[in-house]
């Protein structure tokens, strides 16, 4: 179990020490370190100021606290702006960034890039033999795009690595509207300000490029540091969020553990639900395996240009929800509050008011729970209904010229997700492009606009095999490139689901769609049923009110609604020989939740019923 | 009768040939093509490419449809951007926009206006003989701006032919105020970003230039095109919209045909009243003669970022409103619906589902109609009033620095023709500064703030003579340069109207003045009326709520309020020995129509009334 | 008494002669001349044309009226974009700004601040020995911001004035955070466009100092002036709004009269207390000497996009309002309305109308009023609560990562200030930067967020010598660098106060705070109160609703409230040997104001009480 995020470089070394002594109280066994301290260990480039970080590395080692040291290539220093002013970051618009915030870079500009390299070997020269070194954490949150020419150029060479022939290009672009044909590859540049709407093949695919050209940054960082510590697993830690042009799916083939950091948006009884979103997008990224909680908030919700602070207890729930849902351990930004920068005001583990504060002694006590509850990391979360995730089908949708500028990929996901989770059923997520078996008892498409010809035939084996789905509204409308696939939407899937659509009717209130049945069932407004082989398809053609849509998906699943699930959250994770059950009250009143087994925390009996207090939690070792 | 939208660039030789088939079914007989290709004709810089579109005008005239062919200049390709960047377009704050979309060019830069040429000359030369050409359609929808120094060296060029002398450019813009005092032509910009508000003068005449400037655009291309076909008419297809700096009152002295495209954007009841305003318009540019409606969706009314199907039968209603009041026919975009592109979703008659739908059915059915209607070209559009429209307040009305920044003068003059429109008065729109008489029981003048000397006069010898006028606030107040006319507003119009107002007092929720009677009597709150000469002129100093303002205009003009037309619009065209009932039922029961004629689609005779189903139609040749 | 505006350089001559007269009429003695008129004197580089101006000062001097005459700096002419287009403004994204407008430099700029010089020196030459001459206005409301390398350079040279070392500049920016470590003077910028959140520190720093780098543009031409013309006062006119760069409290001390603009923008019974609030701010920056009310819209209250007309008898209270609070007349913008430029409708003494209006007759009025009060001049203005005022803390509230994006300095002090003006409190403001005793019966600190050692042992001293405190939320939280103080909120202030705070609450409505009592007691929610020394010290950590704060204020300095304060405001001033009464009756009934002694302008005795009518005032010069 570990906890994270320390600052060494805004404090004084008395202050490192009282840090140590403090996160031993607190349990604390790893803790990141340097994530942003690039201008103090190069302060000018190419010389080194490595003095201060062995003294942290090892008071770190001393007080038996391991280190996640981070390269810090996220935030290159003022130095680096003077000196390679052509590798700084361009919008759209042509404005060219400056430092003076964080992330100024381009990740295509070749100083840049080289800069990185030369950082991230120096650190691995100096740290490869140290004992604190447990994990390589490769910069920070990668994320940021660029328009520039070196953006422009790296582009192009993608395009041609993807289409080969510029007719291929020009075809999957539908460039002959508005007068885009290229007739040479110079021609071709970022989606850059243009007059009006851009080409929506182009900005999806400048998404595609730029995830992949992040993703080329990271692991020539990765491969310097494999060279150095061939044992030291490596990784990058995720951030969420519309902005991020990358596709987190494809990038877990390339860390050692995938990590992620999550703040819910939501301060009311939204985070909770949003919690268990993320926690089971990034089970679906690691493959089902173990994966990490790299960052979290103790304290806050940030919400509509407010930082809510956490009510008493819920950082505990928050953090163990990801440790049910497959994360080894509960890490957080930050770990002492800074007297000043852009984040002063960020929550922390130690904050303004000092350790005499209820967070640091709820950290105390979330630490000592920790502990106890290191076996569950043996066992495999339960989840019997997938949900469908794609990167690409949320760029597309973020695209231009859609039927209705409301349209809100993460919201259809989050939807159906919630709809799930509040009738107690865990959802695993699903990469349709992963191929591979789908053993579940439902399968949900929400607006899954995009779809390949061989996603749509692993949907279909899959629903022909016997397979239940649902798709909703959106779904299968376009092909890999966003190219509307004719004769009536949902293109891909109106065989499976055996409906045609001619006209999307998207209200003021929502969406609707004129549907002629060809094959399905109405089964209620909105809603039709379709045997397909030996399954069953549903198609959602309208949003459904409330608690209807999580209704249809357990009736669609066969699995029955549990009643109160919101309230008292219930996840399991079981391995060859033994099962564990995690119970959170996310309500007011006490709650007893039937169990057979061992307390982890109490480590008494529980026979029939263990009781979880209002705002508490339960870990039970179950009899099997 | 004419419709159209193809796109052949899109699409393979075998869809051109189901094309033509459907075209034929529909009864289309005449298509645009070409509109944005020019990056398909000239995929690299003089060297071309027409052999596709040969095949597509031979295909189209084997099929019996003409063509208007487009000079394709509203998109120069990418290799364009390359070759002249310093052409393209330059926003007001240095942004330079670059292809990807459509429209980036400068149209003052000597590069594009040379490529814009040559293009037109290729077309004509080619096509000259070509026996499917009907029409030239130079470019599409003229519109965009620049701020470059090309446009700037033009705007100092135009406007030392407007002014001749820099002391009448001071004297005109004011610009003794704040310092902006010219003592060079040289000083002279286009309104670019600045400190704080900008010249209203400046911004007012920047707009009136860019409209010459675009017009002289269109008009060396028409010259090229004139010369190669001295018979086949010409012209461009206008586009509505505030952001769009055309004065098309202006510019259609240099077209054969006026054109226009309408696209409405209120999806309730307003979109039947926005229909007839557009057409109305139309009608005043071209003077009274048919015009042509060049483009309207057949499937979609796009409001709030929404794209809302029309109800079955409103496609009909909305072209043949058109019809009624002076179209040519009804024309499209698009024919097909794309695959891809930034307007994949655009409305078409051939949509994503095929010909298999209820709007290419539609499209047969209206086509079967039109051609019965042929006859009615020849009948004028009946109007006994006249509301007054002038570009130039509209852009003097968006400028900076005025009393309220909620005053909108498109919504005054929309105001003010709906008003009419539900009473059942069909109106006219007209050009004070075109001079000529006003042949009109009534003269609205909504907010018509710029007035010339010339225009000023031009009413008060018809009120003097026994017209009726109705204006109301903001109208007058300023001279043609925005100059505020002194000694108490309504400037212009003080002595005709009979007050004097003091103090503009524009509210929250409106706009109300404090208004001395000098000769006018007060005939409600709001309203004062003065007998002038031989006529009469209201004064609105406020709002009417509702129903008010259309009957009080009904009353000035001595014309009958007919109740319920707004559910059942009739328009009435009247030749030398024939007339011409329109009646659109837009509500929701079936309606009786007095009429004496023959129902022109089903041929029989009417007698006394007319039966029209509620969504419905009618035509009837009127017995004299 | 005084009042100004006129802007000759937009009229000729028989013009001028007419405002000559109706200035006499209305007893205008001082007019402002020339402030935005560098174009007319100075058409091109070098070239002078003052004759015009020499004109209109003898002509005025003929008539007895003085003028300020302005430095016309505000806005450089045309030429000056062209020959010196280094010496334009940049935006924080690199915009480069042109002139079109007004105040289009870069305050940084050599090439500007010669010109400046230069046209300063002139104009002293010329006017020095001018018998009109009673007044220097420099510039016009100082305000404008850059971001060039000019700014760049100048930003570096002050930083270095300031901070010495680099790593006193780091320590004090809290660089260490996201790798901001500035290793190279060079490398510190002023906040441009950079990818994410600024350094809050860069950004407080770089308002300090624009502030100073405008301070010494004005005072450079103030020592050019005052060699010329050593007996003549110099101002420049102060604009309030939290756009402007610039702290009016620290400039005070290098102006011989503190001069304001001030315009409400609250037109309902809010521009009354807004009024006072100017007014004693500006009394404050003032050091509770005479002021001047430079600048004031005699029929205007823009609002929400609007130009709301004062009600009748409106403009004489505000302009009395001043004078009641510290003004030594009443100045406006402007005399006369323009037929053109962007403020053409902005408001004047003679409207568009002419001067048959009623602004115009108010005006007379209000002139003949003006001339009997002139005595008050001699009195101090009574005030027994201080208000702190600290234009570093609005910026550092203004700046970001903090905790609630709606925090707003200046409501906060508003609502203070509003709150006291309702319970009829006359209140100073104070500026705790400044030193010097604080003799009050209360002191007022709402959300003082900075507050250096000196600052927080002041009000220490205050407390503890006897002095009553009431202090808000966010108040005491950093130090002067805006470096949060550690140990818990309100840092500086928790001693005197006697509570922790550990976490900030910010709610969707408002703030809230979790209070510790450290000493305190509770005297309601959100209120605590604290024994120190021989004072009292409340804290308020949460907003009391309505009247409640203004109660609690009234009853922390232990003065009655006066019931119905709103709708009759009383304001005394006091002399030695003579005390003045001002009422004002804002509300919609005749009030009898209980007054002994002479009514200044009856001439009348007043024997126990004075009727003030609806809408007017009063002012009585009262028996000792």
């Amino acid at each position: 179990m570990l906890r994270r995020g320390l600052q060494p470089e805004q404090w004084t070394e008395d202050v490192w020490r009282e840090d140590v002594a403090l996160m031993r109280r607190a349990g604390v066994n790893l803790v990141s370190v340097g994530v942003f301290a690039w201008s103090r260990l190069e302060p000018e480039e190419g010389r080194y100021t490595f003095g201060w970080l062995d003294r942290v590395l090892d008071l770190l080692e001393a007080g038996g606290v391991k280190v996640a040291l981070a390269t810090p290539t996220a935030s290159p220093p003022p130095w680096f702006s003077l000196a390679h002013p052509e590798a700084l970051p361009v919008r759209a618009d042509g404005t060219r960034l400056l430092h003076g915030s964080r992330d100024t870079y381009c990740a295509s500009a070749p100083a840049y890039r080289e800069a990185a390299r030369r950082i991230a070997r120096e650190l691995a020269r100096r740290y490869a033999d140290h004992p604190a070194l447990a994990l390589w954490h490769v910069h920070n949150e990668y994320g940021t795009t660029c328009h520039c020419d070196h953006a422009a150029a790296a582009f192009r060479g993608w395009l041609r690595e993807r289409y080969r022939t510029l007719d291929a290009l020009n075809d999957a672009w539908t460039t002959a509207f508005w007068s885009q044909h290229y007739a040479d590859w110079a021609y071709v540049f970022p989606p850059r300000a243009t007059q009006y709407l851009p080409n929506p093949g182009q900005v999806l695919d400048f998404k595609r490029f730029w995830s992949d050209e992040l993703l080329a940054a990271y692991t020539e960082q990765r491969d310097i540091l494999r060279t150095a510590t061939p044992d030291v697993p490596i990784t990058t830690n995720y951030v969420f969020g519309g902005w991020v042009p990358v596709d987190h799916a494809r990038w877990s083939r390339e860390v050692d553990v995938v990590a992620v950091d999550h703040y819910p948006s939501d301060s009311g009884p939204g985070a909770e639900e949003e919690t268990a979103f993320a926690a089971d997008l990034a089970r679906c990224w690691s493959g089902g395996r173990p994966w990490l909680l790299m960052e979290s908030a103790p304290n806050l919700i940030y919400e509509g240009g407010r930082m809510h602070a956490k009510e008493p207890g819920r950082m505990a729930r928050h953090s163990l929800s990801h440790v049910a849902r497959g994360s080894r351990g509960a890490m957080f930004f930050q770990w002492r509050a800074p007297r000043g920068g852009a984040e002063r005001f960020h929550s922390a583990l130690v904050p303004h008011a000092g350790p005499d504060s209820r967070v640091y002694r709820e950290t105390v006590e979330l630490g000592a729970a920790l502990g106890r509850l290191s076996e569950v990391d043996a066992g495999a979360v339960e989840a019997s209904v997938a949900v469908a995730w794609d990167a690409a089908s949320w760029w597309a949708l973020s695209g231009p010229g859609l039927p209705w500028d409301g349209i809100d990929y993460l919201a259809e996901v989050r939807t159906a997700h919630r709809a799930l989770w509040r009738v107690g059923v865990t959802a695993d997520f699903v990469s349709l492009d992963r191929g591979g078996p789908l053993p579940y008892q439902l399968l949900v498409l929400p607006a899954h606009y995009l779809m390949s010809d061989a996603a749509a035939a692993a949907v279909r084996t899959y629903v022909d095999g016997g397979g239940r789905l649902v798709a909703t509204y959106l779904s299968g409308v376009a092909d890999e490139y966003g190219r509307v696939r004719l004769g009536g939407y949902p293109g891909a899937l109106r065989e499976v689901l055996g409906v045609r659509v001619e006209e999307f009717r998207p209200t003021p209130s929502g969406w609707a769609e004129d549907v002629r049945l060809a094959g399905a069932v109405q089964v209620r407004p909105g809603v039709t049923r379709h045997r397909f082989g030996a399954g069953t398809a549903w198609y959602l053609s309208t949003p459904l009110d409330g608690g209807a849509y999580g209704e249809l998906l357990a009736e669609a699943a066969g699995i029955p609604v549990r009643e109160g699930a919101a309230e008292l959250e219930l996840v399991r994770r079981r391995a060859r020989h033994a099962g564990w059950l995690f119970a959170f009250n996310h309500g007011a009143e006490a709650r007893a939740v039937p169990a057979q087994g061992t307390d982890l925390v109490t480590g008494k009996p529980v026979d029939g019923a263990v009781e979880v207090p209002a705002g508490g939690w339960a870990v039970i070792r179950e009899t099997n």
